[in-house]
Protein backbone atom coordinates (compact mmCIF):
# COMPACT_ATOMS: atom_id res chain seq x y z
CA UNK A 1 0.00 0.00 0.00
CA UNK A 2 1.27 3.55 -0.76
CA UNK A 3 2.36 5.64 2.39
CA UNK A 4 2.83 9.41 3.14
CA UNK A 5 6.39 9.06 2.76
CA UNK A 6 7.02 12.71 2.90
CA UNK A 7 5.54 16.13 3.07
CA UNK A 8 7.19 18.48 0.47
CA UNK A 9 7.72 22.39 2.26
CA UNK A 10 8.69 24.79 -0.58
CA UNK A 11 11.71 27.02 1.12
CA UNK A 12 13.26 29.85 -0.08
CA UNK A 13 16.36 29.07 1.66
CA UNK A 14 17.18 24.85 2.12
CA UNK A 15 20.57 25.20 4.47
CA UNK A 16 18.29 27.87 6.76
CA UNK A 17 15.46 25.53 6.79
CA UNK A 18 16.97 22.72 7.22
CA UNK A 19 19.31 23.87 10.61
CA UNK A 20 15.38 24.67 11.96
CA UNK A 21 13.31 21.66 11.10
CA UNK A 22 16.04 19.04 11.94
CA UNK A 23 15.92 20.67 15.41
CA UNK A 24 12.27 20.99 15.34
CA UNK A 25 11.99 17.28 14.97
CA UNK A 26 14.89 16.00 15.43
CA UNK A 27 15.25 14.67 12.19
CA UNK A 28 18.98 14.31 10.18
CA UNK A 29 19.20 14.53 6.43
CA UNK A 30 18.39 10.96 4.97
CA UNK A 31 21.21 11.59 1.89
CA UNK A 32 23.46 14.31 1.24
CA UNK A 33 21.79 17.80 1.17
CA UNK A 34 21.67 18.97 -2.53
CA UNK A 35 21.98 23.08 -2.84
CA UNK A 36 18.21 23.38 -3.22
CA UNK A 37 17.17 20.06 -1.88
CA UNK A 38 17.08 17.96 0.87
CA UNK A 39 15.04 15.26 2.54
CA UNK A 40 15.32 14.84 5.97
CA UNK A 41 14.05 11.73 8.47
CA UNK A 42 13.60 10.81 11.51
CA UNK A 43 16.55 10.15 13.39
CA UNK A 44 14.50 7.14 15.12
CA UNK A 45 13.36 6.01 11.99
CA UNK A 46 9.63 6.76 13.26
CA UNK A 47 7.17 9.23 11.06
CA UNK A 48 7.43 10.55 7.92
CA UNK A 49 9.99 12.64 5.78
CA UNK A 50 10.35 15.80 5.62
CA UNK A 51 11.21 17.66 2.16
CA UNK A 52 12.88 20.64 1.74
CA UNK A 53 12.83 22.25 -1.67
CA UNK A 54 13.88 25.57 -2.59
CA UNK A 55 10.46 27.39 -4.16
CA UNK A 56 9.25 30.25 -5.77
CA UNK A 57 5.67 30.16 -4.67
CA UNK A 58 5.19 32.42 -2.28
CA UNK A 59 4.36 31.38 1.27
CA UNK A 60 0.48 31.95 2.03
CA UNK A 61 -0.79 33.79 5.15
CA UNK A 62 -3.87 31.27 4.82
CA UNK A 63 -2.60 28.16 3.46
CA UNK A 64 -4.61 24.93 1.77
CA UNK A 65 -1.61 22.90 3.45
CA UNK A 66 -0.37 22.75 6.49
CA UNK A 67 1.64 20.64 9.16
CA UNK A 68 0.18 20.01 12.70
CA UNK A 69 3.01 19.03 14.78
CA UNK A 70 1.41 16.75 17.90
CA UNK A 71 2.76 17.82 21.73
CA UNK A 72 1.32 15.46 25.01
CA UNK A 73 -0.24 17.77 26.42
CA UNK A 74 -0.72 21.90 27.39
CA UNK A 75 2.66 21.98 29.21
CA UNK A 76 4.42 20.11 26.33
CA UNK A 77 2.95 22.49 24.01
CA UNK A 78 3.79 25.54 25.49
CA UNK A 79 7.40 24.06 26.14
CA UNK A 80 8.00 23.30 22.72
CA UNK A 81 6.32 26.38 21.20
CA UNK A 82 8.87 27.94 23.14
CA UNK A 83 11.60 26.07 22.18
CA UNK A 84 10.45 26.37 18.21
CA UNK A 85 10.57 30.24 19.14
CA UNK A 86 13.92 29.73 19.93
CA UNK A 87 14.78 27.94 16.97
CA UNK A 88 13.60 30.32 14.66
CA UNK A 89 10.09 30.02 14.24
CA UNK A 90 7.59 33.21 14.59
CA UNK A 91 4.18 33.20 16.01
CA UNK A 92 1.42 33.77 14.14
CA UNK A 93 -1.35 36.56 15.01
CA UNK A 94 -3.96 34.23 13.58
CA UNK A 95 -7.68 35.65 13.34
CA UNK A 96 -9.41 32.67 13.13
CA UNK A 97 -8.51 31.02 16.48
CA UNK A 98 -12.42 29.23 18.00
CA UNK A 99 -12.30 29.67 21.68
CA UNK A 100 -9.95 27.87 23.90
CA UNK A 101 -8.01 26.58 20.84
CA UNK A 102 -5.98 23.36 21.57
CA UNK A 103 -3.86 25.13 18.84
CA UNK A 104 -1.20 27.37 18.56
CA UNK A 105 -0.22 28.71 14.90
CA UNK A 106 3.11 29.32 14.25
CA UNK A 107 5.46 29.87 11.06
CA UNK A 108 8.79 28.47 10.16
CA UNK A 109 11.57 30.99 9.19
CA UNK A 110 10.01 30.83 5.46
CA UNK A 111 7.09 32.40 6.54
CA UNK A 112 5.09 28.41 6.22
CA UNK A 113 2.13 28.29 8.69
CA UNK A 114 2.21 25.06 10.97
CA UNK A 115 0.46 23.91 13.89
CA UNK A 116 1.06 22.94 17.14
CA UNK A 117 -1.09 21.10 18.86
CA UNK A 118 -2.25 19.92 22.26
CA UNK A 119 -3.05 16.17 21.70
CA UNK A 120 -4.93 15.89 25.45
CA UNK A 121 -7.40 17.73 24.72
CA UNK A 122 -8.80 14.71 21.73
CA UNK B 1 9.65 15.35 20.67
CA UNK B 2 7.30 16.92 18.58
CA UNK B 3 6.37 14.72 16.05
CA UNK B 4 4.11 15.28 12.38
CA UNK B 5 0.88 14.38 13.99
CA UNK B 6 -0.94 15.01 10.88
CA UNK B 7 -0.97 16.88 7.95
CA UNK B 8 -3.89 19.13 6.91
CA UNK B 9 -5.87 19.41 3.58
CA UNK B 10 -7.99 21.84 2.88
CA UNK B 11 -10.84 20.58 0.89
CA UNK B 12 -13.96 21.49 -0.61
CA UNK B 13 -16.20 18.60 0.19
CA UNK B 14 -15.40 16.57 3.40
CA UNK B 15 -16.76 13.50 2.43
CA UNK B 16 -15.65 13.54 -0.50
CA UNK B 17 -12.30 13.99 -0.03
CA UNK B 18 -12.36 11.66 2.62
CA UNK B 19 -13.88 8.62 0.26
CA UNK B 20 -10.77 9.10 -1.75
CA UNK B 21 -7.77 9.44 0.92
CA UNK B 22 -9.05 6.69 3.08
CA UNK B 23 -9.08 4.27 0.07
CA UNK B 24 -5.93 5.69 -1.47
CA UNK B 25 -4.02 5.79 1.62
CA UNK B 26 -5.54 2.89 3.61
CA UNK B 27 -6.50 5.25 6.39
CA UNK B 28 -9.72 5.41 8.96
CA UNK B 29 -11.26 8.10 10.74
CA UNK B 30 -10.09 8.76 13.79
CA UNK B 31 -12.87 9.77 15.59
CA UNK B 32 -16.22 10.23 14.53
CA UNK B 33 -16.39 12.57 11.09
CA UNK B 34 -17.81 16.50 11.54
CA UNK B 35 -19.44 18.04 8.64
CA UNK B 36 -16.12 20.01 7.71
CA UNK B 37 -13.81 18.74 9.29
CA UNK B 38 -12.31 15.11 9.80
CA UNK B 39 -9.10 13.32 10.76
CA UNK B 40 -8.13 10.23 9.21
CA UNK B 41 -5.37 7.31 10.75
CA UNK B 42 -3.51 4.43 9.38
CA UNK B 43 -6.26 1.81 9.70
CA UNK B 44 -2.80 -0.70 10.98
CA UNK B 45 -1.22 2.45 13.15
CA UNK B 46 1.63 3.20 11.25
CA UNK B 47 2.29 6.37 10.06
CA UNK B 48 0.83 10.48 9.96
CA UNK B 49 -2.83 11.06 10.29
CA UNK B 50 -4.07 13.05 7.37
CA UNK B 51 -6.38 15.48 8.22
CA UNK B 52 -9.56 17.26 6.03
CA UNK B 53 -10.81 20.00 6.61
CA UNK B 54 -13.06 22.45 4.34
CA UNK B 55 -11.52 25.66 3.18
CA UNK B 56 -12.60 28.09 0.83
CA UNK B 57 -8.62 28.93 -0.10
CA UNK B 58 -8.73 27.79 -3.78
CA UNK B 59 -6.01 24.87 -4.77
CA UNK B 60 -2.89 25.63 -5.84
CA UNK B 61 -1.79 24.88 -9.73
CA UNK B 62 2.09 25.12 -7.85
CA UNK B 63 1.36 24.05 -4.34
CA UNK B 64 3.70 25.22 -2.16
CA UNK B 65 3.24 22.37 0.64
CA UNK B 66 2.32 19.24 -0.90
CA UNK B 67 2.60 14.97 -0.06
CA UNK B 68 4.96 12.90 -1.84
CA UNK B 69 3.70 9.11 -1.77
CA UNK B 70 5.82 6.20 -1.45
CA UNK B 71 5.80 3.59 -4.01
CA UNK B 72 8.30 0.29 -3.67
CA UNK B 73 8.97 0.60 -7.41
CA UNK B 74 8.19 1.74 -10.89
CA UNK B 75 5.40 -1.13 -11.28
CA UNK B 76 4.09 -0.38 -7.63
CA UNK B 77 4.16 3.53 -8.90
CA UNK B 78 2.57 2.41 -11.85
CA UNK B 79 0.00 0.30 -10.60
CA UNK B 80 -1.19 2.63 -8.00
CA UNK B 81 -1.82 5.72 -10.05
CA UNK B 82 -4.37 3.74 -12.37
CA UNK B 83 -5.40 2.46 -8.82
CA UNK B 84 -5.92 6.44 -7.83
CA UNK B 85 -7.12 7.43 -11.31
CA UNK B 86 -9.74 5.11 -10.56
CA UNK B 87 -10.79 6.40 -7.33
CA UNK B 88 -10.93 10.05 -8.82
CA UNK B 89 -7.36 11.43 -9.07
CA UNK B 90 -6.52 12.88 -12.07
CA UNK B 91 -3.28 12.68 -14.06
CA UNK B 92 -1.57 16.47 -13.87
CA UNK B 93 -0.36 17.83 -16.97
CA UNK B 94 2.93 18.85 -15.09
CA UNK B 95 5.75 21.38 -17.18
CA UNK B 96 8.08 20.94 -14.89
CA UNK B 97 9.07 17.05 -15.14
CA UNK B 98 12.74 16.38 -15.62
CA UNK B 99 14.22 14.05 -17.52
CA UNK B 100 13.42 10.14 -16.47
CA UNK B 101 11.69 11.61 -13.45
CA UNK B 102 10.79 8.80 -10.49
CA UNK B 103 7.92 10.65 -9.77
CA UNK B 104 4.13 11.52 -10.93
CA UNK B 105 2.19 14.30 -10.13
CA UNK B 106 -1.60 13.65 -9.48
CA UNK B 107 -4.86 16.00 -7.91
CA UNK B 108 -6.57 14.81 -5.89
CA UNK B 109 -10.58 15.31 -6.33
CA UNK B 110 -10.40 18.55 -4.91
CA UNK B 111 -7.28 19.79 -6.59
CA UNK B 112 -4.84 19.43 -4.41
CA UNK B 113 -1.88 18.26 -6.30
CA UNK B 114 0.27 15.39 -4.97
CA UNK B 115 3.29 12.89 -6.39
CA UNK B 116 3.40 9.12 -6.34
CA UNK B 117 7.19 8.24 -5.93
CA UNK B 118 9.10 5.33 -7.45
CA UNK B 119 11.70 4.88 -4.04
CA UNK B 120 13.77 2.21 -6.12
CA UNK B 121 15.33 4.91 -7.75
CA UNK B 122 16.85 6.54 -4.23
Amino acid sequence: MLSIGSIVLGVSDVPRATAFWTRALGYVPRDEPEEHWVVLAPADGEGPCLSLGRSDVPPSPRPRVHLDLYAADAADQAAEVERLLGLGARRVDWDSYPDDPDFIVLADPDDNLFCVIDTSRG
